[in-house]
């Protein structure tokens, strides 16, 4: 079984960080913690996570309902959750907002985005992020640095952003290349402009209890909208998050439990995902391998949100490829009440976000309500 | 029952605050999103926590064998997982490194806590911060403040501290007064000698992948610390947090997480917290309601830590009153394969977590391994 293999494997992965033997970067203060021998306790194991260490299943795996390994023979009776034509709804009411900023005080909310290198699919996220914010009618600037460019480069160009009072968001496009401090970058973005809400502050702060963090991640923010939008009660239910990337997984179980949400978050270590996944009301998926969850993974009447999307090979499709979830779509279709599509569901509201996002920031700089 | 009537008043405070009658602080937030009616997801709901809304037990429902509903009449056969000793062998390894700072570069880790008020428990905690810092070499200093003091008194004192090079870690004894903006004064204490680990960044950094907070909270630095040394594996296991509070309960699934753990946080809006807890590895229980978690509460074989800590009359003893944790411990010690006593438990723990942070914030600043 795919499951199994992959979890004997983060297994494996697990005694060698417990050993010490994997060389990952947190070693270097464990080591320091183990040398003053005050503490057994290291901080820095965290370091793994799904898409790092799962084996991605074979092509065999990708579900359909002839392949599924269960009875799913019924009919696909859950509701689709159209994340495209709610983030549609969405922009309409950004580019009126937008549109009486202009008019009342003769200003637009401006967003920077900042792309590093030529990734295919990073330049494509940017486009659509930039024709979005044409559309609605706020002004973006757009600067392409090359693969092999200094921090410093990086840095000014994040600085000038910064410091430009038209621009009310700035945006650093993940992944940077590897020679880059991701962290250093991300850290550097002003608070009061991180729209992608990854400053170490704003996730503190959508953390805590009492604070208010300035802007939360675009794609949770997207997941409780969609949930919310779709009547979904969130108080009190059960969430189960499946991955904890800080660009997803974490913030996303964070924001469930802001809605009072009681939240387990599942990641490459859990024993018996499976069974976790099936006592949950609501599941939210980000874990970016295709095909996790399946139909038997559902408790029936959960509302799943599919936010993995990875493309895999399909000659049968116009670019010989096809973007998948990680829920087994025909399988979940028939157990859940309600679930997002792939794509068409959460991808769409990541922009929407992102847009609203900086129609926030510039309105709170304006003081404009 | 008393659960049942305190899950029962939960549920219409979570009714209030979604229909925003509670007037509680984010509600200019959410009438904000409301008004410009782009989003439908207010983010400022996370206002209340247990210890806030659980109605206390009337005295009678406190547990002993005598007045247990089910029947724990087996032996208490849990270890009791002793903090004063692993403390009292923690403060004397500081100890010993302090001495070793001193010999060699002729430097101690300083210690400064500043008191509002005159709480009779805080002047309690902090004296006993003060001589635990006397006891092992750890210099200290202290502010003590009138309860009505303003804003700027507190913020000078802290800036004095920040900028004192012989001070290492700078500590805001909470609560404070409510006339003082906490928010603003914790965010105050420099990063570097945050030895309380209460500021976001610190929080936003623990809960990021690949990120290393500066500090991590002492109770529940000490709750993990107690777990290791009492050679529980936290990998893989199921993790379960009754409570979300800044100080304990967040941080505590935060760090449970590290450690691969599955972790689920429980709060006063969870439905059916027994049976969550029943599914337990490991419980950590910070709600601050004496008696909440009864032996039926448990896995047989499951690790409870208790931080939970409230003084309840008790004519018999030598001050009128006993502390007592969250856990019926007399029942729980029958069902768990360890447990911590209250007092006796993590306590201790808290302190000793104190003094090394200190003094890791102190070998950081002056590169002493």
């Amino acid at each position: 079984m795919m499951v199994t293999t992959m979890l004997l494997r983060s297994k494996m992965a697990a005694v060698k960080v417990a050993a010490g033997v994997a060389p990952h970067k947190g070693l270097k203060l464990m080591e320091r913690y183990f040398s003053t021998q005050v503490l057994k306790s290291p901080l820095s194991l965290m370091s793994l996570d799904m898409p790092d260490i799962w084996a991605p299943p074979s092509p065999t795996d990708y579900c359909s309902p002839s392949s599924s390994p269960c009875n799913f023979s019924g009919q696909e009776t859950a509701a689709v959750i159209d994340g495209k034509s709610i983030a549609e709804e969405i922009r309409s009411a950004i580019a009126i907002e937008v549109s009486r900023m202009r008019r009342c005080i003769g200003k637009v909310p401006g967003l920077a985005v900042i792309l590093v290198g030529q990734r295919r699919d990073s330049q494509t996220y940017v486009r659509n992020k930039i024709n979005a914010c044409e559309e609605v009618g706020i002004k973006s600037l757009f600067s392409e640095l090359p693969e092999d460019c200094t921090e410093d480069a990086v840095v000014r160009e994040l600085l000038r952003y910064n410091n430009d009072p038209s621009i009310h968001g700035v945006l650093v496009q993940l992944p940077l290349p590897k020679h880059l401090d991701e962290e250093k970058i991300l850290n550097m973005v002003k608070l009061e402009k991180d729209v992608d809400g990854f400053h170490p502050v704003n996730i503190g702060n959508l953390a805590m209890r009492g604070r208010e963090p300035l802007f939360v991640s675009c794609t949770p923010k997207g997941c409780i909208e969609l949930l919310i939008r779709s009547g979904v009660e969130i108080m009190g239910k059960h969430a189960v998050v499946i991955g904890r990337s800080n660009i997803v997984g974490l913030p996303t179980s964070l924001l469930l439990q802001r809605h009072h949400a009681t939240v387990t978050i599942l990641h490459a270590f859990s024993k018996s995902p499976e069974l976790t996944t099936r006592e949950a009301d609501i599941v939210v998926t980000a874990a970016g391998v295709p095909n996790l969850v399946r139909g038997d993974w559902l408790k029936p009447g959960a509302v799943v949100i599919d936010v993995g999307t990875c493309p895999i090979e399909d000659p049968s499709s116009e670019f010989g490829y096809r973007l998948v979830g990680d829920v087994c779509y025909e399988e979940a279709a028939r157990v859940a009440s309600a679930i997002t599509p792939v794509p068409g569901g959460v991808g769409p509201m990541t922009i929407a976000m992102l847009l609203a996002n900086t129609l926030d920031a510039a309105q709170r700089v304006c003081d404009f309500n």
